[in-house]
């Protein structure tokens, strides 16, 4: 498991009086081990997990179609190994826990997460243990990175950039969407990306709609091209998106577009540890409203292991607790979008970048692109 | 929702005495109503579920991000909407549910979705209410395609087979791993698919490994090169796996092809309602020990909108239930894959394909390329 990771999540164990955590999400496995097991995001019943107790023993559990994957990637933890056809994962699981003294513990798992059958197994097999909800601390414990979490983000971030950057630039009239995605999806591996998600690739009247993959539609002149994807490696990702015009600009799109980059630099500025999300939420708000932009709900949130984690810049910076603020501290990397579908001029722009919030203020890692100006496609 | 499902279900409902069911995953959401709520899959708290009575009644819930997708979708079914960052969810369900009359009724839930706290919140909020697990029931009804559901899967397979042998057939000594993949993924959106998942391009040494995407391995003669992808539309899914040589075969590789391609009809001519899944399994086994090739633990299985359904050709060829057989019925659309990575010669194959079982036998799904010799790339 990962060092760093391991000293932050005894800590909190230790903290709250709970003796140790399982986790039960492919993201959270992923946050103590480093790795994501192939199959678990995709096949719902391949529990894989992550067992941390409070006196630092690390375990991990896994099935056997993905034990030899599991075991070269973390070839000194323990591993149990459940059957995916033979057994009841909880059974096993509950055996390992016994086995691990902790039959009578007090357990954090992810309630949010784990299966209400699994959960109700578990606990008829484990008659003396308490079970406690523990996502909260997890998700708490994500939004402050590490340097090497840091560094990994900024690497996809560049990586996202780069790729949707090259695509744009080596089409030109009568190219598609289907030519730009092509070029993008290439880059994505070239430059290092384990995958991807989220490719979005809508020009002309389609870059109004929110998400939408490329078609035969061809380019043309005065187009608004509105392009967007995740870089992932190790489960971790990073979305950008980009915006371009074909060869001349539509009516509007500078003007709109200059206030986009208002707002990018308005939140770069603001964001720093202390700031309130609901304040900068605010803020680009009143600046949308300038030139009677609709208002969005919110635009920018946690990013690292999962698409969307706490905090938003939002009318709500904490999901599930309406009217609470949340604030800015140092070592949050957020995704940040300000973004207009609804013109009126028929076509939307977006402008999705990362950040980094330091000691004294932010840094932006999607770095790669100037994107003061919209890019011109077409030479 | 769609009528043929809707009434399918509703005599599920009627005979095992339940009063509705409550549907929690995406693949069940997509099952009942046609179409997949975009983010439901990749944000796990964005709920979205479709409520249908023992009586037909149909309602749907969703988060309200994504009202307007789900609104347009299906404009004559009652939604209640849910607001992101204000409510809990299983507050304004069971509002729905209860306004719906079924405050006392007898609810069957997907117990292996549902997260265990949402069912602890649900289940305070309803406390007369008595709720059942149903995902057996629901995944059951999914193994038995309609033929609207068999068409969507013979085009998906025959996307992906095709953009396979695209890509193949476009590259020669020199090119790369990535040229293979850009025009795969071009090829899949071109062909209609709105989305693939599960790319794998392994090439040369690396056509062994399971689950890998492409790199800037450059195409020697005597490389095997290994290909597969998943097309999706609507969250149906179909995966085709293609195998080729560069210029010309190693030593060995038509051999070892050739028993796939025995294996491959052989299944074919198995499959077919009333057939027994082990006996399938035991006589593929059987076939590969004729080489010497090592066993895997299953050959085949159930697709839709879930990457593995029941039953398997395997083993085991119900989860859960080990020891017991599957029987082959009429309209199951089943994945199979002769495979084999660990030849000792340096090189693994793969042949998957998806099959529809019909009144008298089984038809080939993924019926665009002829399989019977390996693909030869380099013209």
């Amino acid at each position: 498991m990962r060092k760093a990771i391991v000293e932050k999540i005894t800590r909190v164990l230790r903290a709250e009086g709970v003796d140790a955590v399982v986790t039960t999400s492919p993201e959270n496995f992923a946050y103590l081990t480093g790795f994501v097991v192939p199959t678990q995001p995709m096949i719902r019943h391949r529990h894989a997990m992550a067992i941390l107790t409070v006196d630092g023993k690390e375990s991990l559990f896994g099935v056997d179609m993905e034990a030899t994957t599991i075991a070269n990637k973390a070839p000194e933890t323990p591993l149990t190994v459940w059957r995916e056809f033979h057994d009841d994962a909880m059974v096993i699981l509950a055996e390992a826990l016994k086995k691990a003294g902790l039959a009578e513990a007090k357990i954090g798992l992810e309630m949010d997460y784990l299966p209400a059958g699994d959960f109700a197994r578990l606990v008829i097999q484990m008659p003396k243990a308490t079970f406690v909800p523990f996502e909260a601390q997890l998700n708490r414990a994500r939004q402050i990175k590490t340097p090497e979490e840091v560094e990994l983000i900024h690497r996809l971030s560049r990586i996202a950039d780069q790729a949707i950057y090259d695509s744009l630039t080596s089409v030109r009239v009568g190219d598609t969407e289907l030519d730009i995605a092509a070029v993008l999806t290439r880059r994505i591996y070239e430059l290092g990306a384990e995958n991807f998600k989220l490719l979005i690739v809508a020009t002309g009247e389609r870059s109004q709609l929110p998400n939408v993959g490329p078609t035969s539609r061809k380019l043309q002149a005065r187009d608004v091209c509105r392009v967007e994807i995740f870089s992932v490696i190790n489960g971790y990702q990073a979305g950008v998106c980009r915006t371009a015009y074909v060869e001349e600009p539509p009516a509007m799109a500078e003007e709109i577009w200059d206030l986009m980059v208002e707002c990018k630099y308005a939140i770069l500025d603001k964001i720093k540890p202390g700031a309130s999300c609901l304040n900068i939420y605010n803020d680009f708000i009143a600046r949308l409203d300038k030139i009677k932009l609709p208002p969005i709900s919110f635009v920018g949130h946690g990013i690292g292991l999962h698409l969307h984690e706490d905090p938003y810049i939002g009318s709500t910076p904490t999901i599930g607790r309406p009217g609470e603020d949340a604030v800015v501290e140092e070592n949050m990397v957020l995704g940040f979008e300000p973004l207009c579908y609804r013109t009126g001029y028929g076509f939307g722009v977006q402008n999705k970048d990362v950040l980094h919030v330091t000691a004294n203020g932010s840094v932006l890692l999607s770095d790669f692109t100037n994107t003061d100006k919209l890019i011109r496609v077409g030479g």
